[in-house]
């Protein structure tokens, strides 16, 4: 498959992503060193700021250091903060400021406030000499390289890399969360040349959808909300990222025939509450797209986009956010837009 | 103005929110007592759980225990600990379990695991005789009275209350808060006349919409997320509620002269951030609609649903939320939907 024109940066920076897969872990000192200054806080909270697509990686951090290293990790309000003053006793904190640029103005000042008030600041970008790094007492490379497109990519894949190994770096678990990235890039570049194909299908039948809700329980809630980006910023799609639960509480009286549905089914302890979703999803006559490492249990799917299991369970949204990504690709072709740049949008945001 | 017999229920419990506020503050010192237990634990983090409406309150309580209290609040995963079974410390916690029916199963279950894993577990309900009460250290009532309509409409207001009634009875400020709740009650006894008319003009403009943002930044958040959910469920509207921040970040894209926002304008430190987000709504031709407290400070809109101010700032989303509730039953209405009972859903979910 040559890349084509329209669209080539975006294409490109997605195929690229084992190789920054990669390349992140060659930091991996980098991470122990910051992980052992994090332990010895012993945090209460490890608090992620981010906006966009940064702050859908910060989704799951919330299960990789839940589950990896035992702390209670949230996405913390900017305005809070930034806007409202509030004066919280940080001394007992960590926080984790995620910018692909360094540059988002209320994330920096975010990082700015909390290190005053206490806390251990972590900048994780992809600019080391950017002012998010110079405000912040430790500095994690992201290492995603430059990136073009303005929809994200592999920068979210390398931060929801880099969270684990963090998370995983901070109880010890570094080498084995490494080497789960590690094959899970090698997985990575196996199944991309399959889905493309696959997807590029996909997307003619959805050439006139207007909206779509995305349902992710668990670490696949940030994959929901990535993939629901993405469509929203490059297809305009209205897509909603919704967990298993948050369907079944109201929002599923909003379905339809022409409101499609796509689940994110992975073969861990959330699948019962996803496999109930999308029967409810089927009962009310609503196409169902089901992706992940369990797609193909998820029962009267129209389209099934599956991905291979990686050796760390955790690790699995390295790999079902890629189908989305390719989606989001494919699907603004077909509308006639240009993936690589929404109207409205540019790389950086510095707007509060 | 006669109630009408199609959407009679949720009419009527739209229009008993004053009264059931009132109700609420008849409990005021129970809220004071458990208020000073929370205190004793110098809680290091206050962990909300709860579904749907529940759920969009307890984004408010983020704020209100930031700003009253100066603890951090957290919506907490539940699937984190019941699917996947973190092992996470919680002596340092507070949770508030919010559940109308007491019924929730999933809510039910973090609780339990919550008090054994240390937390003190409060159980924030409208039946006091409920499961959820009974596996919880503590129970606050919510006094909202039976709710018959499935979109809950005062619970969530009355939730609303509690939560900052708590956050301020944490530091002795409960008095000031409770004070501020009856002036809020009034007001809004006073406003619904004024908004019923002007909310069924808006519905007719609106019979044929598919798809709104819903814009709130700081305490409003969670306006925005109810007033979406309430779209959702009633009038099949794909309403997507996002931070002023989150909408420069990707989801401007998609917009277009077929998909309205709907921005909710407080007048305190977040409006700066919503004005320049709604700039950028009517700079892509998008149909603005502006509600709140500072919803005439939003140049261009096409349509303005003001509310009183609230003598305190932090209650002001009991009365920003009342336009989207009104909308709700006046768009299903316009679209031939029964508000009172929309397909697909039941008043207690009980599925996970």
């Amino acid at each position: 498959m040559t890349a084509p024109a329209v669209g080539a940066q975006l294409l490109g920076e997605i195929r690229e992503q084992p190789a920054a897969l990669e390349r992140l872990l060659g930091y991996a000192s980098d991470y122990e060193d910051v992980a052992r200054r994090m332990r010895m806080r012993r945090p209460a909270t490890v608090r992620l700021v981010g906006h966009g697509s940064s702050d859908n990686a910060a989704s799951y951090a919330v299960y990789a250091f839940g589950l990896l290293s035992g702390w209670t990790a949230l996405r913390d309000s900017i305005s809070l903060s930034v806007y409202y003053g509030a004066e919280l006793d940080l001394s007992h904190s960590c926080v984790i400021a995620l910018s692909q640029s360094g540059r988002t103005p209320d994330v920096v000042e975010y990082a700015e406030r909390a290190r005053a008030q206490g806390a251990l600041t972590i900048a994780l970008t992809n600019d080391g000499d950017s002012v998010l790094a110079e405000v912040c007492e430790a500095v994690l490379p992201l290492a995603a390289g430059a990136e073009h497109a303005v929809a994200a990519t592999k920068t979210y894949t390398t931060q929801v890399a880099a969270l684990a190994l963090l998370a995983g770096s901070a109880t010890e678990d570094g080498r084995r969360i490494a080497a789960g990235i590690q094959a899970t890039a090698d997985l990575m570049r196996e199944v991309l040349p399959e889905l493309e194909p696959q997807v590029s299908e996909l997307a003619m039948t959805l050439a006139f959808t207007g909206r779509m809700f995305v349902i992710g329980r668990g670490p696949e809630f940030a994959t929901a909300r990535e993939i629901s980006l993405k469509l929203l910023e490059t297809c305009r799609v209205a897509a909603e990222p919704l967990t298993a639960t948050d369907l079944a509480h109201g929002p599923v009286a909003a379905l339809d025939g022409l409101f499609p549905v796509w689940a994110i089914a992975s073969d861990d302890a959330s699948l019962g509450a996803v496999r109930e979703a999308a029967a409810r999803v089927r009962g009310v006559g609503a196409t169902l797209i089901a992706s992940g490492t369990a797609a193909a249990e998820l029962e009267g799917a129209a389209h099934v986009l599956s991905v291979p299991a990686p050796p760390v369970g955790l690790l699995t949204p390295l790999l079902s956010v890629v189908p989305g990504q390719l989606l989001a690709w494919a699907l603004a072709r077909a509308k006639g837009l240009d993936p690589d740049r929404p109207v409205g949008l540019s790389k950086v945001t510095l707007a509060l």
